[in-house]
Protein backbone atom coordinates (compact mmCIF):
# COMPACT_ATOMS: atom_id res chain seq x y z
CA UNK A 1 0.00 0.00 0.00
CA UNK A 2 1.32 3.46 -0.66
CA UNK A 3 2.54 5.80 2.02
CA UNK A 4 -0.74 8.11 0.86
CA UNK A 5 -3.80 7.81 -0.48
CA UNK A 6 -3.79 8.32 -4.19
CA UNK A 7 -5.95 7.57 -6.78
CA UNK A 8 -7.33 4.10 -7.89
CA UNK A 9 -5.82 1.83 -10.21
CA UNK A 10 -2.72 4.01 -11.63
CA UNK A 11 0.51 1.91 -11.24
CA UNK A 12 4.25 3.74 -10.36
CA UNK A 13 4.69 6.97 -10.60
CA UNK A 14 0.95 7.63 -12.48
CA UNK A 15 -0.70 7.64 -8.84
CA UNK A 16 1.75 10.60 -7.60
CA UNK A 17 1.86 11.99 -10.93
CA UNK A 18 -2.44 12.64 -10.87
CA UNK A 19 -2.19 13.03 -6.88
CA UNK A 20 0.18 16.56 -7.68
CA UNK A 21 -0.60 17.42 -11.53
CA UNK A 22 1.43 20.34 -10.58
CA UNK A 23 4.63 18.98 -10.76
CA UNK A 24 3.68 16.31 -13.02
CA UNK A 25 3.48 18.80 -15.83
CA UNK A 26 7.08 20.00 -15.35
CA UNK A 27 8.34 16.13 -14.65
CA UNK A 28 6.63 15.13 -17.94
CA UNK A 29 8.19 17.81 -19.90
CA UNK A 30 11.48 17.26 -18.80
CA UNK A 31 11.31 13.18 -19.77
CA UNK A 32 10.12 14.00 -22.99
CA UNK A 33 12.46 16.30 -24.04
CA UNK A 34 15.54 13.92 -22.36
CA UNK A 35 14.33 10.91 -23.83
CA UNK A 36 12.49 11.79 -27.09
CA UNK A 37 13.31 15.57 -27.97
CA UNK A 38 15.66 15.79 -31.30
CA UNK A 39 19.26 14.14 -30.33
CA UNK A 40 21.83 12.50 -31.62
CA UNK A 41 21.29 9.60 -29.72
CA UNK A 42 18.39 7.47 -30.45
CA UNK A 43 15.17 7.24 -28.46
CA UNK A 44 16.42 3.53 -27.39
CA UNK A 45 19.76 4.20 -26.45
CA UNK A 46 18.57 7.22 -24.32
CA UNK A 47 16.09 4.72 -22.87
CA UNK A 48 18.90 2.22 -22.08
CA UNK A 49 20.30 4.69 -20.25
CA UNK A 50 17.26 5.85 -18.35
CA UNK A 51 16.81 1.58 -17.78
CA UNK A 52 19.98 1.05 -16.75
CA UNK A 53 20.34 3.69 -14.03
CA UNK A 54 16.35 2.25 -12.97
CA UNK A 55 18.26 -0.95 -12.45
CA UNK A 56 20.99 0.08 -10.51
CA UNK A 57 18.82 1.89 -8.15
CA UNK A 58 16.48 -0.87 -8.16
CA UNK A 59 13.73 0.93 -8.83
CA UNK A 60 11.09 -1.77 -9.95
CA UNK A 61 8.63 -0.15 -11.57
CA UNK A 62 11.11 2.56 -14.05
CA UNK A 63 13.06 -0.09 -14.62
CA UNK A 64 10.18 -2.39 -16.31
CA UNK A 65 8.53 -0.12 -18.02
CA UNK A 66 11.27 2.16 -19.87
CA UNK A 67 13.23 -1.47 -20.42
CA UNK A 68 10.01 -2.01 -22.11
CA UNK A 69 10.12 1.63 -23.62
CA UNK A 70 13.64 0.97 -24.78
CA UNK A 71 12.76 -2.43 -26.26
CA UNK A 72 10.02 -0.83 -28.31
CA UNK A 73 12.28 1.66 -30.16
CA UNK A 74 14.63 -1.52 -30.26
CA UNK A 75 12.72 -3.52 -32.42
CA UNK A 76 11.07 -5.89 -29.49
CA UNK A 77 14.88 -6.83 -28.14
CA UNK A 78 14.15 -7.32 -24.69
CA UNK A 79 17.14 -9.73 -24.34
CA UNK A 80 19.50 -6.52 -25.70
CA UNK A 81 17.84 -5.00 -22.51
CA UNK A 82 18.62 -7.62 -20.38
CA UNK A 83 22.38 -7.27 -21.50
CA UNK A 84 22.82 -4.15 -21.11
CA UNK A 85 21.16 -3.98 -17.35
CA UNK A 86 23.40 -6.93 -16.55
CA UNK A 87 26.63 -6.43 -18.30
CA UNK A 88 26.84 -3.43 -20.30
CA UNK A 89 30.29 -4.00 -21.58
CA UNK A 90 30.07 -7.28 -22.90
CA UNK A 91 26.46 -6.03 -24.64
CA UNK A 92 26.18 -5.85 -28.38
CA UNK A 93 25.56 -1.60 -28.32
CA UNK A 94 28.48 0.94 -29.33
CA UNK A 95 31.51 1.43 -27.81
CA UNK A 96 30.08 5.08 -26.99
CA UNK A 97 26.92 3.95 -25.37
CA UNK A 98 29.22 1.67 -23.63
CA UNK A 99 31.14 4.54 -22.18
CA UNK A 100 28.38 6.62 -21.97
CA UNK A 101 26.95 4.22 -19.32
CA UNK A 102 30.39 4.27 -17.39
CA UNK A 103 29.03 7.77 -16.73
CA UNK A 104 25.56 7.31 -16.06
CA UNK A 105 25.66 4.42 -13.65
CA UNK A 106 28.84 7.11 -11.67
CA UNK A 107 26.79 9.66 -11.68
CA UNK A 108 23.87 7.48 -9.64
CA UNK A 109 25.83 7.12 -7.02
CA UNK A 110 27.47 10.05 -6.77
CA UNK A 111 28.23 13.23 -9.44
CA UNK A 112 31.80 13.36 -7.54
CA UNK A 113 32.66 9.84 -9.18
CA UNK A 114 32.61 10.68 -12.85
CA UNK A 115 36.40 11.65 -13.59
CA UNK A 116 37.76 14.00 -16.25
CA UNK A 117 38.86 10.27 -17.47
CA UNK A 118 35.65 8.57 -18.00
CA UNK A 119 34.32 11.70 -19.98
CA UNK A 120 38.32 11.84 -22.11
CA UNK A 121 36.96 7.78 -22.97
CA UNK A 122 33.55 8.57 -24.21
CA UNK A 123 34.69 11.63 -25.89
CA UNK A 124 37.27 9.98 -27.72
CA UNK A 125 34.54 7.45 -28.70
CA UNK A 126 32.90 9.83 -30.15
CA UNK A 127 30.57 11.91 -27.89
CA UNK A 128 29.57 15.36 -28.18
CA UNK A 129 29.40 17.76 -25.05
CA UNK A 130 25.71 17.35 -25.58
CA UNK A 131 25.68 13.62 -25.35
CA UNK A 132 27.56 13.98 -22.44
CA UNK A 133 26.06 16.49 -20.29
CA UNK A 134 22.34 14.41 -21.27
CA UNK A 135 23.49 11.60 -20.00
CA UNK A 136 24.67 12.93 -16.82
CA UNK A 137 20.87 15.04 -16.50
CA UNK A 138 19.29 11.73 -17.14
CA UNK A 139 20.98 9.48 -14.64
CA UNK A 140 20.46 12.30 -12.19
CA UNK A 141 17.02 12.34 -13.47
CA UNK A 142 16.05 9.18 -13.02
CA UNK A 143 17.49 9.24 -9.40
CA UNK A 144 14.56 11.24 -8.81
CA UNK A 145 11.99 9.23 -10.46
CA UNK A 146 13.19 6.51 -8.68
CA UNK A 147 13.18 7.60 -5.66
CA UNK A 148 9.90 9.58 -6.48
CA UNK A 149 8.35 6.17 -7.20
CA UNK A 150 9.83 3.91 -4.34
CA UNK A 151 9.81 7.04 -1.85
CA UNK A 152 6.16 6.58 -1.60
CA UNK A 153 5.54 2.91 -2.28
CA UNK A 154 3.46 2.98 -4.78
CA UNK A 155 2.30 -0.61 -6.40
CA UNK A 156 4.12 -1.79 -9.50
CA UNK A 157 2.04 -4.46 -11.76
CA UNK A 158 3.80 -8.03 -12.23
CA UNK A 159 2.84 -8.78 -15.60
CA UNK A 160 5.00 -8.18 -18.49
CA UNK A 161 1.95 -7.57 -21.08
CA UNK A 162 1.00 -4.23 -19.22
CA UNK A 163 4.47 -3.17 -20.13
CA UNK A 164 4.54 -4.06 -23.25
CA UNK A 165 1.54 -2.20 -23.84
CA UNK A 166 2.06 1.04 -22.26
CA UNK A 167 5.38 1.41 -23.80
CA UNK A 168 3.75 1.16 -26.90
CA UNK A 169 1.47 4.30 -26.37
CA UNK A 170 3.98 5.92 -24.70
CA UNK A 171 6.79 5.46 -27.61
CA UNK A 172 3.61 6.57 -29.92
CA UNK A 173 2.48 9.84 -27.77
CA UNK A 174 5.07 10.68 -25.20
CA UNK A 175 5.19 10.63 -21.63
CA UNK A 176 3.12 14.21 -21.25
CA UNK A 177 0.53 12.48 -23.39
CA UNK A 178 0.32 9.11 -22.21
CA UNK A 179 -0.14 10.89 -18.85
CA UNK A 180 -3.15 12.29 -19.48
CA UNK A 181 -4.46 9.32 -22.00
CA UNK A 182 -3.96 6.89 -18.98
CA UNK A 183 -5.99 9.52 -16.24
CA UNK A 184 -9.05 9.36 -18.71
CA UNK A 185 -9.28 5.79 -18.45
CA UNK B 1 37.20 22.69 -14.75
CA UNK B 2 33.78 21.37 -16.18
CA UNK B 3 33.81 18.27 -17.69
CA UNK B 4 32.34 19.95 -20.88
CA UNK B 5 32.46 23.23 -21.94
CA UNK B 6 29.69 25.29 -20.61
CA UNK B 7 29.13 29.23 -20.56
CA UNK B 8 32.02 31.26 -18.71
CA UNK B 9 31.70 32.70 -15.17
CA UNK B 10 27.67 30.98 -13.95
CA UNK B 11 29.02 28.63 -11.40
CA UNK B 12 26.80 25.55 -10.08
CA UNK B 13 23.68 24.56 -11.85
CA UNK B 14 23.52 27.74 -13.78
CA UNK B 15 26.14 26.63 -16.09
CA UNK B 16 24.44 23.54 -17.58
CA UNK B 17 21.19 25.31 -17.33
CA UNK B 18 22.76 28.24 -19.77
CA UNK B 19 24.29 25.22 -22.41
CA UNK B 20 20.96 23.12 -22.67
CA UNK B 21 17.88 26.25 -22.38
CA UNK B 22 15.36 22.98 -22.85
CA UNK B 23 15.47 21.23 -19.92
CA UNK B 24 16.31 24.44 -17.65
CA UNK B 25 12.97 25.63 -18.20
CA UNK B 26 10.82 22.57 -16.70
CA UNK B 27 13.71 22.09 -13.74
CA UNK B 28 12.96 25.89 -12.68
CA UNK B 29 9.44 25.28 -12.87
CA UNK B 30 9.40 22.33 -10.43
CA UNK B 31 11.51 23.95 -8.25
CA UNK B 32 9.59 26.91 -8.11
CA UNK B 33 6.27 24.58 -7.59
CA UNK B 34 8.08 23.13 -4.96
CA UNK B 35 10.21 25.40 -2.78
CA UNK B 36 7.95 28.16 -3.67
CA UNK B 37 4.44 27.81 -4.29
CA UNK B 38 1.55 28.07 -2.06
CA UNK B 39 2.04 25.07 0.78
CA UNK B 40 1.08 24.96 4.62
CA UNK B 41 4.85 24.19 4.89
CA UNK B 42 6.71 27.68 4.49
CA UNK B 43 9.33 28.43 1.62
CA UNK B 44 12.49 28.08 4.97
CA UNK B 45 11.12 24.85 5.70
CA UNK B 46 11.12 23.30 1.85
CA UNK B 47 14.52 25.00 1.75
CA UNK B 48 15.70 23.57 5.09
CA UNK B 49 14.86 20.09 3.34
CA UNK B 50 16.54 20.83 0.02
CA UNK B 51 19.85 22.13 1.81
CA UNK B 52 19.75 18.75 4.25
CA UNK B 53 19.36 16.58 1.41
CA UNK B 54 21.97 18.43 -0.26
CA UNK B 55 24.38 18.10 2.53
CA UNK B 56 24.06 14.80 2.78
CA UNK B 57 25.03 14.12 -0.97
CA UNK B 58 27.58 16.22 -0.15
CA UNK B 59 27.16 18.61 -2.97
CA UNK B 60 28.38 21.77 -2.23
CA UNK B 61 27.06 24.15 -4.35
CA UNK B 62 23.75 23.06 -3.58
CA UNK B 63 23.68 22.81 -0.22
CA UNK B 64 25.44 26.43 0.02
CA UNK B 65 22.84 28.30 -2.00
CA UNK B 66 20.09 26.41 -0.69
CA UNK B 67 21.13 27.38 2.66
CA UNK B 68 21.79 30.87 2.44
CA UNK B 69 18.31 31.19 0.56
CA UNK B 70 16.65 29.09 3.78
CA UNK B 71 18.61 31.57 5.82
CA UNK B 72 17.45 34.53 4.10
CA UNK B 73 13.72 33.11 4.48
CA UNK B 74 14.10 32.66 8.25
CA UNK B 75 15.48 35.83 9.08
CA UNK B 76 19.07 35.47 8.34
CA UNK B 77 19.29 32.44 11.04
CA UNK B 78 22.19 30.18 9.27
CA UNK B 79 22.82 29.10 12.57
CA UNK B 80 19.68 27.45 12.03
CA UNK B 81 20.94 26.04 9.12
CA UNK B 82 24.11 24.26 10.09
CA UNK B 83 22.01 23.02 13.27
CA UNK B 84 19.61 21.22 10.64
CA UNK B 85 22.14 19.88 8.82
CA UNK B 86 24.09 18.55 11.69
CA UNK B 87 21.71 16.83 13.66
CA UNK B 88 18.27 17.70 12.58
CA UNK B 89 16.43 15.82 15.90
CA UNK B 90 17.90 18.73 18.02
CA UNK B 91 17.81 21.45 15.89
CA UNK B 92 15.18 24.21 16.63
CA UNK B 93 12.50 23.41 14.30
CA UNK B 94 8.67 22.11 14.36
CA UNK B 95 8.85 18.06 15.61
CA UNK B 96 6.70 17.86 12.21
CA UNK B 97 10.02 19.08 10.46
CA UNK B 98 11.78 16.52 12.04
CA UNK B 99 9.84 13.71 11.13
CA UNK B 100 9.67 14.98 7.72
CA UNK B 101 13.46 15.04 7.45
CA UNK B 102 13.74 11.26 8.51
CA UNK B 103 11.75 11.09 5.48
CA UNK B 104 13.50 12.96 3.07
CA UNK B 105 17.16 11.73 4.38
CA UNK B 106 15.79 7.92 3.54
CA UNK B 107 14.40 9.08 0.62
CA UNK B 108 17.96 10.54 -0.75
CA UNK B 109 19.84 7.00 0.25
CA UNK B 110 17.02 5.11 -1.47
CA UNK B 111 13.39 5.49 -1.27
CA UNK B 112 12.83 1.69 -0.32
CA UNK B 113 14.39 3.09 2.85
CA UNK B 114 10.94 5.13 4.29
CA UNK B 115 8.84 2.86 6.29
CA UNK B 116 5.18 3.03 7.03
CA UNK B 117 6.42 3.72 10.35
CA UNK B 118 8.61 6.96 9.06
CA UNK B 119 4.97 7.86 7.43
CA UNK B 120 2.75 6.95 10.79
CA UNK B 121 4.72 9.49 12.90
CA UNK B 122 5.04 12.27 10.39
CA UNK B 123 1.30 12.02 10.31
CA UNK B 124 0.81 12.28 14.17
CA UNK B 125 2.81 15.44 14.45
CA UNK B 126 0.34 16.83 11.75
CA UNK B 127 2.02 16.08 8.41
CA UNK B 128 -0.74 15.85 5.32
CA UNK B 129 -0.45 13.53 2.33
CA UNK B 130 0.83 16.54 0.19
CA UNK B 131 3.36 17.33 2.36
CA UNK B 132 4.14 14.07 2.67
CA UNK B 133 4.24 13.78 -0.92
CA UNK B 134 6.55 16.95 -1.44
CA UNK B 135 8.86 16.18 1.35
CA UNK B 136 9.59 12.77 -0.71
CA UNK B 137 9.53 14.70 -4.32
CA UNK B 138 11.96 17.98 -2.89
CA UNK B 139 14.47 15.06 -1.71
CA UNK B 140 14.04 13.15 -5.15
CA UNK B 141 14.92 16.05 -6.56
CA UNK B 142 17.67 17.09 -5.26
CA UNK B 143 19.25 13.89 -5.73
CA UNK B 144 19.04 14.62 -9.36
CA UNK B 145 19.88 18.59 -8.91
CA UNK B 146 23.35 17.30 -6.69
CA UNK B 147 24.06 14.73 -9.22
CA UNK B 148 23.75 17.20 -11.96
CA UNK B 149 26.14 19.63 -10.69
CA UNK B 150 28.58 17.28 -9.73
CA UNK B 151 28.72 15.23 -12.25
CA UNK B 152 29.27 17.82 -14.33
CA UNK B 153 32.26 18.83 -12.01
CA UNK B 154 30.87 22.61 -12.47
CA UNK B 155 32.36 24.93 -9.91
CA UNK B 156 31.35 26.26 -6.80
CA UNK B 157 32.49 30.06 -4.91
CA UNK B 158 34.41 30.09 -2.14
CA UNK B 159 32.49 33.39 -0.63
CA UNK B 160 29.71 33.02 1.39
CA UNK B 161 28.87 36.52 0.32
CA UNK B 162 28.13 35.62 -3.19
CA UNK B 163 25.62 32.94 -1.77
CA UNK B 164 23.69 35.64 0.26
CA UNK B 165 23.35 37.85 -2.44
CA UNK B 166 21.77 35.47 -4.64
CA UNK B 167 19.85 33.83 -2.31
CA UNK B 168 18.11 37.40 -1.71
CA UNK B 169 17.42 37.44 -5.45
CA UNK B 170 16.29 33.82 -5.34
CA UNK B 171 14.09 35.17 -2.64
CA UNK B 172 12.81 37.65 -4.51
CA UNK B 173 12.02 36.60 -8.27
CA UNK B 174 11.94 32.94 -7.95
CA UNK B 175 14.32 30.42 -10.00
CA UNK B 176 13.09 30.76 -13.20
CA UNK B 177 13.27 34.58 -13.17
CA UNK B 178 16.76 34.45 -11.39
CA UNK B 179 18.08 32.06 -13.87
CA UNK B 180 17.17 34.42 -16.62
CA UNK B 181 18.55 37.67 -14.91
CA UNK B 182 21.87 35.56 -13.74
CA UNK B 183 22.38 34.77 -17.67
CA UNK B 184 21.75 38.61 -18.55
CA UNK B 185 24.98 39.73 -16.57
Amino acid sequence: MAHITLPDGLPGIRGPMAFRPETAKPLNELVDILLRGPHTLSPGERELIATFVSARNDCRYCQTIHGAIAAHHLGGNEDLVRDVNADPEHAAISEKLKALLVIAGKTADSGRRVTAEDVARARELGATDLEIHDTVLIAAAFCMFNRYVDGLATWAPDDPEFYRQRAALIAQHGYAAATLQGEKK
